[in-house]
């Protein structure tokens, strides 16, 4: 069985013409083990809730994945869907990617993103076990995991992290093959890994990876030990293709026919490409079977659970806003319209989050130390290794496995992941904003402390850049309100988008009241809107910004419409959803004809788009710096005075 | 003198209205220790080459740092300096920044960042040791460390990588006082730092931080011990203040005048705001002696050593560049000239690098696992445990620690630091990218495979948003070559740009060479310049565009010219140098009143900059695919014939 999976890849990578094969060939007998024995899953419903989750962390050894999706009969991976390994359309792409329908539960490549996910998996399964008991969510989280995983600094976070978290239904499976890209692992890497481990309060058990019985005896350790486990597989890459096999070029150096028919010779194979003889296609195909039965006796106690168990388990599973969600935020929004509330702008996100927390069960936020300051734990307990129904992670100081933690726990489902850090620590969590955009997850990545606003914290703490880098990003919708009312709407927006992430992003300073409108209508959908029409005769001047300086544009309109210049004010919080709408209304808010000035405390970049070549920017032109916050926006010239006269010399 | 340290934090701290007391009053001692029996440093002249380095990696304990700096008698942290702590232009700013000349080697605050830093330092130190013997360069390097820097993932690289490059001249000091910014450290780690650090290979003592004689004798120990030090301090933070010491307050609660009453009364200090008993005055002005004799005696050691070894030395520590670096690049440029050169992009990077590491011994060179798809070691030998010599560093999977090395060899002095990955890879390091450019560092971040031209292995390795992102970072110039002779030129423009980082940005597919003059003059140092003129009549048209897709905008010259539409192509491989130019220069470049279209293998954003609203723009519009890169193209439209029609229609 184990031969079956090798051939698969090898046929695969030798038909596309490239690939990795040092992962399935060293991989395949754990593997095999862990599919044939241990496995809870069904491929007649890939999306079994409570199926246990795979993840390849080694991405690059995708043929692993894809021979035992075909083997034991997910129907996405046809061998049609093999033979096409890497060309444009198939499923089988170069690295997986993610699809719940094939099997596929996350995308992997950059190397540790994969068992980050899985932490997150494992912290979703945890709490949803604690919520709806054991007969619906008792599942566990297996990783392939490579020497880069555990080299990349997100890796030793998420050993930390597990290790404190104690999730013991969280394995890995360590490729110990002695060889990266480089070489020898001793190029890089001097600590006993295994060690390592079991400092961070892993339970690990050292193996042979390609003695059955070994790899069998482990899980079954693995599963009675409330640690999470490592097995350390002692594999030799490559395994079966004697020019490679241990040596640095069984990580991905070219195959040819001769290889394949050294393998063959070596293991007694005699299936032709791509053919997987009778027998053992059949014993793969049974290995399903435990999973189908098990799959049935979990659909028998979920119906007899009760309608109202059944109905939030689904809508929970399905990631469908529960009836309040809404009507928290529209409440919220009413209320701050009321009082015209002005408060710390994180800190009204924090209040419209813990109104939400009442409301939806499903939001859990994981925060990186930062408790005090972006302010929303509210009436969250902590989940911990001793209380998982606690909603809210403290990851420490660990931005990069909360972002794909929180990654992990989207693509698990169940849970609407919020991860909260300020916005200049962004870039530590970068590659997981950049895989949740991939992946198209549904991830609310909520930010603070987003400008020079901050003060004294100086230019470390102060993004210029970071929102321009953030907007650039596909599927990344980003948000940035100005005041309560569109932070509601913002908030509104980011929990129905469904189809990527979102980065709410939030000042540290207060901010005023501006808008006035608490109804139900959300202005801030589109995009843009005009927030102030020019008044006095036909628009001359539109002034358009975001967040924390819409409220220097509407100063500066006050100037500006003193000297009788007509003047309207555009509050912009999101970029991409004014993008989508038709021409016309783009036209209308940005004021065609008009002189255009944004401001912005940050970089010009990609202001064009919608100022013109020749419109005005005020903004910053480089990093910032450390001192009081209203002395920098003077300093820099970020003033309602500087957009006022950037306005009049373009009249 | 410890508690000279604590007063001076705490009246700088209650000046400011904000600070954080927890590292200083909780290392003082630590500090003084060093500082007064250890540390190899002159006030008088802060950047003489063989002082010891220091690093606060724990950077919100800014006030540890300039309290010692000014003690000891650094000029430009005055007392005066001191009162303005976090005012806008004092040196004495929220986190320490960069200024080599006030005694603050690195900036710090992102947590993790200072002991990479501190990492990079211990290494140029090893190598420059190799290079010029112990009479020139023998000094250690000392960081300050919090819990932060240690949960981050960047400093769990860190920690791995200096165990197995066995730094022994690297010493960490441990706050180890069970205190992170959400209380007990307890919410978040549960393993054994100190066995965490064994495991990597490191030398750790554990003692009591305020045991003036325990922290003498362990730095004794470290000294002594070949591996990397890691001394555990137990500390008590905000030691001195009682109603903060030991809390989760104590490390940036606010302070109030009756918290430093209560610590005087404590201690018996009787010094008043920022005045300093003059018997411990002068014994903290004391500790800079030793340091200035031995700084007479190297100077000694210097001048003996005869002319040449005084000029090479002088030329290295100073940056310049050696006489046969712009010579191997004008004479690799010449030959690629003569043999019209098409190769992979980022071998013919290779090439020139590999020109230049004869050229110029300053360079050392660190790829993260990448050695041979970067192509960028070449004759290098590896910089290791053994062989100080070499200038080639292994950094394993480990993009992040890569990155921050790289800026504190830099900032170190005497490297030229290059560190090289894949560009979808960047985003691992880009915190250390963002430090770069903020402190202005001269390191060359080389980056291959920098589009959809990577092909099969999928959208996870394919950069679509990264070069914006780049872009948009001040101070980071962004250099995507289009050929042989381009990629010289970037290189010269690396070479001599002396103030900031660069991104070196290359192609892993090969590219035809589209430039023939060979010649001394950079046309790219002008950021962008007409590569291909229009003919037969003004000019109509203008395709702007970068890297490798240059060619195609020289394809789609030919099918307008073929229509007699007279079109231009300007090649723009940096858009920050040619935003430098005169407006008249980047009018004639953009043909001012033709049709422009750009064309780039990336996202539009930030593009209208260029090409104005109404311009046209091939690229990509998401993320990419897995599949031969020419079916990529293809697929997105990134076609000659598709920019020949962007064109047509806006004309």
């Amino acid at each position: 069985m184990a031969h079956a999976i090798r051939f698969l890849a090898v046929d695969a990578i030798l038909a596309a013409g490239e690939g990795h094969q040092g992962v399935p060939l060293g991989m395949a007998e754990i593997a095999t083990v862990l599919y044939s024995r241990h496995l809870k899953f069904d491929p007649a419903d890939p999306t079994w809730p409570d199926r246990d989750r795979v993840v390849l962390s080694n991405g690059h050894g995708s043929t692993l994945l894809y021979s035992l999706l075909h083997l034991t009969g997910y129907h996405h991976i046809s061998l049609d869907a093999v033979k096409s390994f890497r060309e444009l359309g198939s499923t089988c792409a170069g690295h997986p990617e993610y699809e719940p329908a094939a099997g596929i539960e996350t995308t992997t490549g950059p190397l540790g993103q994969g068992i980050a996910n899985a932490l997150g998996m494992a912290i979703a399964e945890a709490h949803l076990n604690a919520r709806f008991g054991d007969d619906l969510i008792d599942h566990r989280t297996w990783a392939f995991v490579g020497d880069g995983c555990l080299q990349e600094g997100v890796g030793q976070e998420v050993i930390q992290l597990a290790g404190h978290l104690k999730l013991g239904k969280l394995t890995f499976f360590w490729d110990d093959n002695a060889i990266t890209d480089d070489g020898s692992t001793e190029l890089s890497i001097s600590e006993n890994v295994a060690e390592r481990f079991r400092v961070a309060g892993w339970h690990v058990v050292e193996i042979d990876g390609h003695d059955i019985e070994a790899v069998d005896a482990a899980i079954r350790a693995a599963k009675a030990d409330p640690r999470p486990s490592m097995i350390a597989c002692k594999t030799t890459i490559a395994r079966g293709i004697p020019r490679l096999e241990g040596q640095r070029g069984g990580h991905s150096g070219k195959l040819f026919p001769d290889d394949r028919a050294a393998m063959a010779e070596r293991f007694g194979w005699t299936g032709g490409s791509f053919d997987i003889p009778a027998d053992i296609g059949a014993d793969w195909r049974a290995t399903g079977k435990p999973g189908a039965e098990t799959r049935a006796a979990w659909r028998k106690r979920l119906a007899a659970a009760g309608n109202a168990v059944q109905d939030e388990f689904q809508r929970t599973i399905s990631g469908i806003l529960s009836e309040g969600a809404r009507e928290a935020i529209h409440a919220y929004k009413a209320k701050a319209a009321a009082e015209e509330k002005a408060d710390f702008s994180i800190a009204t996100s924090g209040d419209i989050a813990a109104a939400l927390y009442e409301a939806l069960p499903d939001i859990m936020t994981a925060c990186a130390d930062l408790e005090a300051p972006t302010n929303h734990k509210r009436q969250l307990s902590a989940f911990t290794a001793k209380d998982r129904a606690g909603r809210y992670i403290h990851c420490g100081v660990r931005e990069h496995a909360m972002g794909s933690l929180a990654n992990g726990m989207a693509a698990h489902g169940g849970i609407i992941p919020l991860a909260v850090t300020y916005l200049p620590f962004s870039d530590y969590e970068r590659p997981a904003l950049r895989m949740a955009a991939l992946m198209g997850l549904p991830v609310k990545f909520v930010f603070s402390h987003d400008s020079i606003g901050i003060g004294k914290n100086g230019p470390t703490h102060q993004p210029v850049e970071i929102i321009a880098s953030l907007r650039a990003m596909p599927n990344m919708t980003v948000l940035r309100p100005c005041d309560a009312i569109e932070a509601a709407e913002a908030w509104e927006i980011a929990l129905e988008h469904r189809t990527g992430p979102v980065a709410l992003i939030f000042a540290r300073q207060s901010l005023p009241a501006l808008r006035r409108d608490g109804g139900a209508e959300n202005r801030s959908a589109r995009g843009a809107y005009v927030l102030q029409e020019a008044e006095g005769g036909p628009r001359r001047v539109t002034l358009i910004s975001t967040g924390s300086e819409v409220q220097i544009a509407v100063e500066a309109r006050v100037l500006l419409q003193a000297q009788g210049i007509p003047t309207a004010v555009v509050s912009m919080p999101c970029w991409s959803l004014f993008e989508a709408q038709d021409a016309a209304y783009r036209k209308a808010v940005l004021g065609e004809g008009t002189v255009r000035v944004a401001v912005e405390a940050a970089v010009k970049f990609g202001w064009e788009r919608w100022i013109g070549e020749d419109g005005g920017f005020v903004g910053m032109t480089g990093f910032g710096a450390s001192g009081p916050a209203d002395a920098l926006y003077r300093h820099f010239g970020i003033t309602a005075e500087a957009v006022s006269e950037a306005a009049r010399v373009r009249l």
